[in-house]
């Protein structure tokens, strides 16, 4: 299958799980697995609007490229793409490993909120190059860290 | 530039134009300079929808595949890319010379309907090779013939 996929179960309310994948402020406090550092530089929830953070470790920064938002809907779903930059131009895929596309949707549950994330990629060979970097493990300790963070915003 | 820009006053109301570019049934009639046959395999007007059309000539077709839509505000703007296909996916981008994504805006004007194209590319060799590959003038013929074939629908 050319799609990965993740589902977990959050301990905190909907809002705040929004508020976390939505404000800026709060995506260093659990985008990415300590002790990986998250900068956030480009952040424009809206479609089009620029998607570019860049993690570093031990002062060193990782490969990225601005992506962009794809669709925004409020406490449900939200979108965002590596395959397009700011304002939808095709970003120049020269080095990436793979393109992806990120789908992350919102629900309530009772105890708290049913989260999901589905990656799509062009073919198969893809999303297993995304697996083999880490994806289950790495988005797995991030839903973690993401409920336990957006718990303490206390809505 | 990455850029390339299309500009033209179209003598037909802003509502017809729109329905030449979203309802599938009018595309064949104005989408390639004849004699270039136009045939719609997929077309969804709606963020993450499928568009895919493929033209032929002697009976001959092009090579295609399928691209989404991105922006579907009614009668103001459009905007779909080959970048990714249906539900967002990034497209297999092997063979293909160049992607784009291109914006196409509507308004009023007094001999019609206001109409610019933007396609973006990720850098400037690709727009070039996608302005040697004719963008200006097929782009600009169809742009005649929607005008033209709007014009017929009256409204």
């Amino acid at each position: 299958m050319a799609d990965l996929h993740l589902h977990r179960i959050l301990k905190a309310p909907r809002s705040a799980v929004w508020d976390c994948w939505t404000n800026p402020e709060h995506i260093p406090q659990w985008f990415a697995p300590k002790p990986v550092v998250t900068r956030v530089l480009a952040f424009d929830p809206r479609p089009g609007g620029a998607f570019d953070i860049v993690m570093s470790m031990n002062g060193e920064e990782f490969p990225h490229q601005p992506g962009c938002f794809l669709e925004v809907v409020p406490q449900e779903r939200l979108t965002w793409t590596s395959a397009l930059g700011p304002d939808f131009r095709p970003v120049d895929a020269t080095g990436a490993p793979f393109l992806f596309t990120a789908t992350l949707t919102f629900a309530d549950h009772p105890e708290g909120t049913d989260y999901r994330v589905v990656a799509r990629h062009k073919d198969e060979a893809s999303a297993q190059a995304h697996e083999e970097m880490g994806f289950s493990q790495g988005w797995g300790t991030v839903a973690e860290q993401l409920g336990a963070y957006a718990a303490t915003l206390g809505r």
